[in-house]
């Protein structure tokens, strides 16, 4: 089964970005609009209520968090994606850190870009037609994330949420 | 904004409803298969996050409840909604009841009817075409639900899981 981690903004921010998913995500309907905290992983050894209750714990160690969209920007040329530009800072890193517990297996090959997508699957073409427009409407806005979820994915590619971890902690 | 609380039941059962609901269910898309607790409300007079403090606190004291789906069944002709028959028993109503906290608003006209719908917004004449043929499939399934959620809704439809409360509690 696969699992994720994520953060949902707020409602005004999730609509801001459903307006361009709706027109430019294929995956618009699998989950609402999210900041990935630790990408698909797979659980190891454990159940998923064993892994959620240790996750819960690790998550209720540490203080909420500052969600400070910058700009839009893109994946491209390495993946045709468009995303919100999160600013990473230490609160977001190190949660990321202390919730990548041994029993969370994915293969990550890349850095981790903290981001919210608004477009992707695009073909090159489309990519580069609307991206100058989405950059110059571009998008600043900064809230503060005081939960994560864990979800799984579905048969169809949907996410169902598991569990809410609140970051109630002082780390 | 619209809230909602709602059970959702294991993968294999989500999984077995999209089959029917992707066919079948215009809002396959806004939402994961889910047992609705306590139906569209707006909470008057306090902040998501206390209203859902509150909500948290009142579920702790609940015990996980069964979860027995014995038939599919449909609302027609009163609405051509076909559901999976969720039993009623005593800890789903007591949950319901004692979650139905003050500030939540709501307009209920008709009973409760524990239910996971796989199937809407038909014409009667696509209904009567598949109602014989999903009964006849049936379904019988027993779990045990020990969480259910909290939900906001997005201008799109969509449904996004705020907090998750745990039935950790001897009610």
């Amino acid at each position: 089964m696969k699992y994720g981690i994520v953060a949902f903004p707020s409602k005004e921010l999730q609509d801001q970005a459903n307006a361009y998913r709706k027109r430019y995500d294929p995956h618009y309907a699998l989950i609402p609009p999210h900041m990935t905290i630790i990408g698909p992983f797979e659980i190891e050894g454990k159940s998923m209520k064993e892994a959620s209750d240790e996750l819960l714990k690790v998550a209720s160690e540490h203080k909420p968090f500052e969600l400070n969209v910058t700009k839009v920007s893109t994946f491209a040329p390495v993946t045709n994606a468009i995303y919100y530009k999160v600013e990473p800072n230490d609160d977001i890193l190190a949660l990321r850190e202390a919730l990548s517990l041994d029993f969370i297996s994915n293969e990550e090959s890349h850095q981790y870009v903290p981001h919210i997508t608004i477009a992707q699957k695009m073909s090159s073409g489309e990519h580069d037609d609307v991206i100058g427009q989405i950059k110059m409407a571009g998008m600043e806005h900064t809230e503060t994330i005081d939960r994560v979820h864990l979800l799984y994915q579905l048969e169809n590619g949907m996410w169902t949420v598991y569990e809410t971890f609140t970051l109630s902690g002082g780390r």
